[in-house]
């Protein structure tokens, strides 16, 4: 991608600089492959230029993502070895939050997404991270799990330069319209239209 | 994403196991941004699999995507040193390709391109990867620099278990038919849209 040359700028009240530093809050959305892993890519950008990497799972079962799991614990203890990078830290709501002595089971999803979030929203105002990877949140929100005007208000009003990367289908509008950065993935083609199931080392 | 049921079993003559394992071909394509970095993504997760990752970035700047690149080159040195995930080598054209002595000037990028295809289809022959990217090769396809049904031939006719994952946009036809798995970006939203420019740790 070539260095880029904005179309127009605002009369925002805004230096370039202070522009340029603005953090950035990216959805993606979409039906196709690829929303978390692109996600995981930018995560790999944040962690080199030293961003405390924080990863927040909304999904039942983590078995799909252990790959990138495995790959970032390796670089946060690559940072606590050597400085190298951000610190890394990976929460998973299917496991019970890491945070809390609760561990999760059929009835109480709702009530452990939630808690997902107001754990999210604390570090926001405590600038705890540098970039987040709020993975699969659409769901909680479209099943209202987790109100979208209160995650939208929190996002918006994030202090710092706190960089927020949200995945999963049918973004809320209100989230879209909110972010500064949003890709729709689309599915053209897929190995299990051809009677292919998921492998090792490609799903997971 | 749940581990899915194929809708429909093919009549290859293959065993579940065999189709199961059967390499991926993937192409990222369209307009939108996290083409790149949803293959980086992959790779993390087939690196964690053990699998010996090989990078080509088709691209004159190297420039941006220094964040992967020094994330994965840290993996590939843990990997020396405690034996944990895969091996990783990086190739850019932009620098001229490692494995020559040539480097790249403003006439020959057709032939440079040209050679790092050549290098990469011997490399699939001697299978010396798992796990191939060949980042931004679809733009020597689209301007003629590398014949497209060459590409095809020598991708579909890789032996062993080699995956192979290629991006940019406009992805020549021929090409989309020949993978399994194929993924279109689409961009929805871009903070350059309302004059902000790339930044470090997002962009690079």
């Amino acid at each position: 991608m070539p260095k880029g040359v904005p179309a127009n700028v605002p009369d925002d009240g805004l230096t370039t600089r202070q522009r340029r530093n603005a953090p950035v809050l990216a959805v993606h959305t979409g039906p196709g492959k690829g929303k978390s892993t692109a996600a995981f890519g930018m995560a790999l950008r944040a962690w080199n230029q030293g961003f405390d990497i924080g990863v927040f799972q909304f999904v039942k079962s983590a078995k799909w993502k252990v790959g990138e799991e495995a790959a970032f614990r390796a670089l946060g203890r690559l940072h606590e070895d050597t400085g190298e990078g951000g610190s890394v830290q990976w929460h998973k709501m299917g496991e019970g939050w890491s945070w809390t002595r609760k561990h999760g089971t059929e009835e109480d999803h709702a009530a452990a997404a939630l808690e997902g979030w107001h754990e999210i929203s604390r570090r926001l105002r405590a600038e705890e991270h540098g970039f987040y990877v709020l993975d699969e949140f659409t769901y909680p929100l479209k099943w209202g799990w987790v109100d979208v005007d209160e995650v939208v208000e929190v996002l918006t009003s994030r202090p710092g330069r706190q960089h927020v990367v949200i995945t999963g289908r049918d973004a809320p509008p209100a989230l879209m319209d909110a972010a500064d950065l949003v890709t729709e993935m689309t599915k053209i083609k897929h190995p299990m239209d051809a009677g292919r199931k998921g492998q090792r080392g490609i799903e997971w």
